[in-house]
């Protein structure tokens, strides 16, 4: 099973490969998809949906696991990261792969076993886990994040038979 | 010139068609487009997405004419409204129209004359505008007003040999 895990952002989006084999989690490929910062603003989300694609088609993951978004700073920022987490939405519904959502604080818990872990405290258990020599953008290892947390609900999944539906967060 | 009108939600968005020739304004298509109410969130975004799709292939626009936002009632809103302005966004880009954006002030100033125009006052200039017997629903009215409101503008720029550039606004 291959998950990718992505922190949508509309000025850096991060992603995370993240293999489950024989109970081990392996970390396949990370990175960010920046936007060109000049271009117009409807081409910069199509960027993010065109990059979210790419990476689909070539690593064909079967699932992807998303952060569930409550809020924002303010209504502006909550408008653009709508936008890029919109056309990352699309990009895996029109592949037809099916999108599971965690809060930050099931994130959080389920990679450092605390809420309200700071970011760096989740990088710092991302490479612990994955064993990743590199150390990621704190974008990348985010990403990386929740695709192990969603790895670890579907293993909790599986023993208790209570499936995680798709998107049933919102 | 063939315009698409687009008035985005998440759970209605509206749009429009509108075809300039011979300096007439004529409404060739509008509706609305009403995802699942029960689907994942995820799903009815990509709902909107196929819906834009969709017009485009059967009507083949030549651009697109889409409100500009800035603010929404709340952060919890303004998300939403993200999500599904972004899949709007992508649909255009990825048939690969030109995408213009109007505040809704200059929008209800084009139609209407007046900027702060209700939306029934725009829904009746509309009517008048078009020659419409029927009565669109305030989200479609709103839709074809964008794209009257950019034809009116398309107008302005071959007078003025001051085109607006495409998706200047953000």
């Amino acid at each position: 099973m291959l998950v990718l895990g992505v922190d949508p952002g509309s000025n850096v989006t991060g992603y995370g490969l993240v293999e489950k084999k024989n109970h081990q989690l392996t970390c396949v490929h990370f990175g960010l998809i920046k936007p060109p910062a000049k271009a117009p603003f409807y081409q910069r989300i199509y960027h993010i949906f065109r990059g979210i694609e790419d990476i689909m088609a070539h690593y064909g993951p079967g699932e992807m696991a998303i952060e569930d978004i409550f809020y924002a700073k303010n209504v502006k920022s909550s408008l653009k990261l709508g936008h890029a987490r919109g056309a990352i939405l699309v990009a895996a519904a029109h592949r037809g792969i099916g999108v599971f959502e965690y809060s930050p604080l099931e994130i959080k818990k389920s990679v450092v076993g605390y809420g309200r872990a700071a970011k760096e405290q989740v990088r710092t258990m991302v490479r612990v886990i994955l064993k990743l020599k590199e150390e990621p953008a704190l974008d990348a290892s985010d990403a990386l994040a929740v695709a192990v947390c969603h790895l670890n609900w579907s293993r909790f999944a599986t023993l208790t038979a209570n499936p995680r539906h798709e998107g049933s967060r919102k």
